[in-house]
């Protein structure tokens, strides 16, 4: 059976990157694509790269007749998903890539977010979309909330961690390297080649990136009690990639074992021989996870490093695999692409 | 039915693309894989980026047992790879990607490559790998010599313009910019990183560039005389891609329909509409090559654009295609994998 | 004695440029910095690597006392360009390094940019900007025209074998290739790192790119006759440099004799042993040229490889080359900075 | 006067920066090149981007004739340089650039370095070449030792702040993220364009990476006990730059006082406003360091982070640096090049 999907902001890079993963996936169809100012465009001429595939246009959302449609992605940009949200057919199953149904808490989420959310039903009923440890509520979910990628990078690396009382929570440090294509597409200054190659700057510095919401969410859950990391974003020359290199105490052997145990029948989550690291270009272009983990000279000190390609396993790989789930499909359909490299 | 495939020279980069490629092919297993100072390693020691496939160590060609294999795949050094398929059972398909069985004429081989040809019968028998124009070829050949990367991009944008008179045969320059994938994993200095990013430069300047060779002969049998074009590649500060920009004398329209017309059926040659061009990043990791065609501002003049990837249809992906046809499968089988952009 | 300086535009790449290579000229200080929607910021603030120095904050235009400045430099996008030097004390000495005084015809101005000029008093004294052939009308002008990046590239590879009557007229054919810098710190999607990065495209193919009316007005001066070359500029994925890679019928050793002879007392223009070529890293941040010649295996051809950093050479430095002049300075103060490699 | 200048491995990249930045000296003097497998080429041969300068040829050390050397510079492998600095005439003045004579424990030098120091009377005369904190020192100095580029830039960002007693000494993480050139032009797979561009990895995990045994030896001293920190490089695809991202516990607007205070009349250190952070791409090619410093979400952290450049501040820079003091001239002299951006 194949199954009718829209994508919701095809123009950007998270719905281009759903549509190349869709391109071989063997029971998704795309029925729909939309887009904002590229509206009327072929898609081939907003992403040439697209041009082999026989897709529909992009038209506005207004246009879309959804009866049809099995599953949507919401790849638009913050705000503007909630209020598309509210208003789509209650019953479509709803992937959204969005930071607006990410958090839990209405409070946090206007924290945050400077300002009340404007969906607070869907709000409700969305699920944390970190597959790996949400899966059976996603598998009946009707709205999933796509993780944050730099989120999903140091979850991978620390959940375990937390959740088997292997390391201190009141000295946890995530210094995360990002490629650009997470900023999205968007006309920036600092987002110009010119600006941006040949070197690297921290950003977000002190505890104020948005990600750190979902960090305090899901690690205080987990662990019975408020967790706070610090947690730097850097950002890299290269068009994919997260680099999460986490400063934990704890004993790291300990913590290769649980995280090998976590993860041993996780397709997309590879755990590296101890002292091994991964690099970002090694998953480029992939729905997987590298983690490594090394000791440090100084007793009780470990470091893990978490790879992964931000538009695959961090957005749209993601959120085809929650797809998969939803509509009752082989988790890893489509996703089994190898990284490209070089 | 499962063929069972031998990669030799898979620590090298095409080596790995094969292995790439084929992790998503239907009907394709490897079952063994040669590396020569790498024998001994497992693959995903060479090769980070394939650590969650299950492949077979890397082992001396020695080691291999041919009887249990389909097809062999050759990712050797050029003259190391005469010598390897010399010696290999006289039945088994071989697709060869080095530079080796490109030439039919042992002349013209020792005169490019600077000595005689060490297995001459096989080079008798080989095929040319351009599948799109030695197809039935192709498909009963034994042993197939994959073209020159940058002679494969040129021969797409030219082609279709011999065959049909549409240039003058004595004034074709093709101006091509190549990634830096396509020198291979030598440990060279010019090869480094520091040496390399950051600017362009020009090599094998005044028809020095061993491709020539294959755009003689091919060039020269379509036209039924000789035919030299000038041909000047330039090294990109990419890891992937070919660009060649091709000046040619002839009317534009003309040459554009002769384009639409020869490439109408194939499924990876994609010919733009008249006046727009290709890049490399929109054909990055696929089989897809891009092919423009504009008129100059000088009348009887034009110019064709085509873009292709290096390792993939540039060298393993057509490899493969080769191969999908020696073996009696789809061609396009395990090769229609959207670019990666960005 | 020390020279004030105004910059006009200086938030953009070439203004910047200028001041950084006015940081170590011996005889010239800033004494005014103009910008539009930045005016009221710190010079630090629009271009933080200029931290260092002692500058004057930006400010508009209209705030500027020109009564002081002994010079200044127009680095102000097209058509603005004329507008304000229009405005501009008539006793001021200026540098403009915009297209908009290039081109000494109306009427050629009027067909390549689209609209009558509106500041033709001015135009018809401008002096053109490439200071190795237009020496001594630059040390006695009041303003001058810098040239374009491009095109200042090809005229230094083909000035001479034009002159010396070296080549065919009719069949000149320029590939270029050029980094990000020279479209500026304008915010266009196609300027983005995530499109730019890791590939590599043409432009204003067949002959519709401006620069080609400065090689028009050049060539058919020098030659006496109309002269008209095709032109292919490409996008190179790297900040600085050009490259231009130029294809003539002539005999190459008499070429190269010739270059060698045209700039042997030359400090900038450096050509290289015949058969060697430039590469754009090279002369990365300086003020030279490097050009190499080679012959063709087709008899009668040659290929001129000149290569040149379009922020330095190709405008900023030229412009304070050419002030150097106009203020009776040595010519090659402050511009003997070596090339940044790697 | 004018000071004759010899420079040992001048075919490494250190070396070619030294002549880059003596270029422009006002009162240096290039005298002699040494090279080991290059020795007999023009260094226009190792290093086209010189070639405008009037340079010696590359010679083997023993060609050299040091007796009209005012001070030599040695560029050699760490190991090869204590052998070769032992035998050099007593009274010449030395620059060193290797890790030979950066620690002044033979017993620690010889842990790090897996060996026995070969020129131990070399090692105990010769003094640390951090300018700043090192200056009346080198004045009076024969033989300097340069520092390692990133244990430069971790102590810019420390020094003040350990002999503050700002911060807890048993709680400092340095995460480094480094250029390739600091690797050198040596011949490793892992140094190649295509292993390199477009990703980031870690290495020396866990304590292992030489300049430890820098910080240790420097911070201990400044403390008057034991101080180990915590120290992981990263590669970054870009050719120079060093960002070290500093977490310490500690009141960050005391320590950004401190920083601020420390640095008032340095030439070379840039302390910017409180909460603003500096980018590898702001002081590229320059002597310049820049350091920003913020508070953290969690009480009592604060993130320093220090950017230079590893080829100029974090080696040839310094050394030129550290050259003017000993021989008596301004110490800024021929370093004020403002960094080249973009």
């Amino acid at each position: 059976m194949t199954h009718s999907i829209a994508i919701l902001g095809a123009s950007g890079y998270t719905g281009a990157e759903l549509v190349r993963l869709i391109a071989t996936h063997p029971s998704m169809r795309i029925a729909a694509l939309s887009a904002h100012s590229k509206a009327g465009q072929p898609m081939a001429q907003a992403f040439p790269h697209l041009r082999h595939l026989d897709l529909p246009d992009l038209v506005t959302i207004e246009e879309i007749d959804f009866s049809g449609i099995d599953l949507c992605f919401c790849a638009l940009p913050h705000a503007t998903s909630q209020a598309v949200i509210r208003d789509l057919p209650k019953t479509l199953k709803i992937v959204d890539l969005s930071a607006d149904f990410r958090l839990r808490d209405p409070e946090e989420y206007a924290r945050w977010y400077g300002g009340a959310h404007a969906a607070l039903d869907q709000q409700a009923e969305a699920v944390y979309g970190l597959t790996e440890f949400y899966r059976e509520q996603i598998r009946g979910a009707r709205l999933v909330a796509g993780t944050g990628c730099n989120a999903a990078t140091g979850q991978f690396a620390l959940r375990p961690l937390i959740a088997g009382g292997l390391i201190d929570l009141d000295d946890i440090i995530i210094d995360l390297k990002t490629g650009v294509s997470g900023a999205g597409r968007s006309l920036r200054e600092n987002l110009l080649h010119a600006e941006l190659s040949e070197g690297a700057h921290a950003y977000g510095v002190g505890g104020t990136h948005r990600h750190l919401a979902e960090f305090d969410q899901e690690f205080s859950t987990i662990a019975g009690r408020e967790v706070k990391v610090q947690f730097t974003p850097h950002l890299l020359p290269a068009n994919r990639g997260i680099l999460a290199t986490v400063y934990v105490k704890g004993e790291a052997k300990d913590i290769h074992a649980a995280l090998m145990d976590a993860y041993a029948d996780e397709p997309f989550l590879q755990v590296l021989p101890f002292g091994q690291h991964p690099s970002t270009r090694h998953v480029r272009g992939s729905n997987f996870c590298h983690i490594g983990v090394s000791g440090d000279r100084i007793e009780g000190r470990a470091i893990v490093i978490a790879a992964l390609d931000n538009l695959t396993k961090g957005s749209s790989g993601q959120a085809l695999q929650n797809a998969n789930l939803m509509l009752g499909e082989e988790e890893t359909a489509g996703l089994m692409l190898a990284p490209v490299f070089p």
